[in-house]
């Protein structure tokens, strides 16, 4: 059965990207203006199985990189994925067959759309996070050893800048520096693969996943919070309002914090948020109820509508919650490249759903 | 005649691109001791002029970029030179026939050497500024519609980057960036031409005009300063006493300034310089003694040797002096890139010698 992604299923997309973004990934709601543009502009684009495409076939994981508050304003031009495509294609020697998110988080869950639809090029029901992680070795792809070089980014001008690094850690650090350079946002695709190898290596159905996530808030009849929490399901951390922000733009990244005060069951709770472009770490005094790599998302506690850690304000009636990460993250391996001490924390990691468990 | 590169010239040479360096492009006495080292392991460099390569010849002009204080600690692998000219050689199909200075002044008048000599390549007698310059689009080939990209940069941990920018300009800001992320120092080529391109375009025998520099010095009977100033002609600015150096490191250059006062006929005069790794600027009060594009070098009073910008010392007995570059920055366009007014002060350029026949 063939599916498309079309302008009905976008905005359910959009919220399911945007729970998944866990704070990052970009704006949802300009990924949704924009491939709802491109999709009326030159028609809808065909959702393909990994299963569905040749070993051989060319996988072009993509997307944006940068401080999500800057991609706000400074959105793409809309010809960076043919420009990326082109030089993949130059540097391959053969066509790309499909484009992939490099995160299904946010915006960037639905860049590969925007791009695709010109191009009238499929995209793969899968992306290399299965959540947004704020720097570019944060790949499933890095844990399967695919090589992130050559690494190609480009902005809305028409520059283009191609990196054989020695790392996915080196191609973050120029990666991020060229980034910077562009203005603070830029477009770019790295881990190019084969649909062989990409199977077992990405995360699998995550556009399904998003779509599924972004159903259960759309269609709960009365609380899309509760139905939400249920239905993924998650541990509801805190509900309330939030007290405290405080935010950054610092060599490319969204780093602070936020404080929700706990109202109603919740009253006297304090729970902190740390961001580095993501909620990276839920914690309630000194006790942590969530961390990297599981994911942390900030609700509307009223729509359920996931709200980006650049748009945390002041006195929004919010419920945090912490659902569980891709299983390869919860590796050896996977908690090496992403878990707490990776980015910084004096902390093991603890699943959520078990911190969640001893709390009860 | 075939001419050769060996260690008889290299300290001669050394002197002439210190000279020709105006305060930057690197600390010559490095690029001295890489030189010896490669040519003692490797045998002699020919020097070609570029009237001996046939037009389709491919030259790579190459060097370091970065600020020259971060040079001195940081320096090359070696290998640097073999991976931009193999990632060039992938670029554009052929072989790269000869390496020339992307600047004369400084260590990255003899880099080029460095890099040849392991390779058996040879070096050209010409370089694409006539000094040295602190950004890269500062280009007698930027001058020349030759077109920087792709430019390639490299680390001494292997690292490769590729640039294909809309301009020069965008180049600097992107492999600036690039060159921050690495440590603050790179090597790098662009502007990637051939034989047939470089004739008119670039400066054409530099590598002679450096020797004879440090020949007119390394001669001098008695009085080394005074034989360089007749000899090349330049104009004395001043002739004193460093009594204030002010430098710091930000964004990947050496920036700041230092003020001579002047000793002996010079007694009661204060020159301050101005510096973006190189000096841009003498100031007399609020007279203009020189300005790029001239040369404007500090030389040490009893030796003649250039002393380069991150040496500068209070106390150290310098004479300042100003000379001119090579004609074509004294052209408009020459002035649009690289005069005073692109280096953001409010004044007309004036050739050094007729200043200095103004102050007479």
């Amino acid at each position: 059965m063939k599916r498309w992604l079309d302008a009905d299923c976008l905005p359910q997309l959009a919220r399911g990207c945007a729970i998944l973004g866990t704070g990052g990934g970009g704006d949802s709601s300009v990924g949704l203006m924009m491939s709802l543009q491109a999709i009326a502009d030159y028609g809808p684009v065909p959702l393909l199985g990994l299963e569905e495409l040749p070993d051989e076939a060319l996988i072009m994981p993509c997307g944006g990189v940068g401080a999500p508050i800057v991609g706000i304003e400074k959105i793409e031009k809309g010809d960076e994925g043919a420009r990326l495509r082109e030089r993949l294609e130059a540097i391959w020697g053969r066509p790309v067959a499909a484009l992939m998110s490099s995160e299904i988080g946010g915006t960037n869950g639905m860049m590969p759309i925007v791009w695709a639809a010109p191009m009238h090029l499929p995209v793969v029901d899968a992306d290399c996070i299965g959540r947004a992680f704020p720097e570019l070795q944060h790949s499933t792809l890095e844990l399967a050893g695919i090589s992130p070089s050559p690494g190609v980014m480009t902005d809305e001008r028409g520059n283009l800048v191609e990196f054989r690094t020695i790392s996915g850690v080196w191609l973050e650090r120029v990666g991020r520096a060229a980034t910077v350079a562009f203005g603070g946002a830029s477009s770019s695709s790295e881990y190019t693969l084969t649909a062989g190898q990409a199977r077992g290596a990405v995360v699998d159905k995550s556009i399904s996943l998003a779509l599924h996530i972004g159903g259960l808030v759309s269609g709960a009849a009365e609380d899309p919070v509760a139905a939400l929490v249920d239905g993924l399901p998650a541990a509801q951390l805190v509900r309330g309002k939030v007290v405290d922000v405080e935010r950054r733009l610092t060599q490319g990244f969204v780093r602070g914090s936020a404080v929700v005060e706990g109202l109603g069951p919740d009253h006297g709770r304090v729970v902190r948020l740390e961001i580095q472009n993501e909620n990276l770490v839920a914690l309630d005094g000194g006790e942590v109820l969530a961390s990297v790599p599981d994911l942390i998302t900030v609700l509307d506690s009223e729509t359920a509508n996931a709200i980006p850690t650049e748009r945390l304000r002041y006195g929004q009636r919010v419920t945090v919650i912490g659902f569980p990460c891709a299983p390869v993250w919860r590796t050896p391996a996977g908690l090496a490249l992403a878990g707490p001490r990776s980015f910084g924390y004096d902390f093991d990691y603890r699943p959520v759903e078990e911190l969640a468990r001893a709390r009860l």
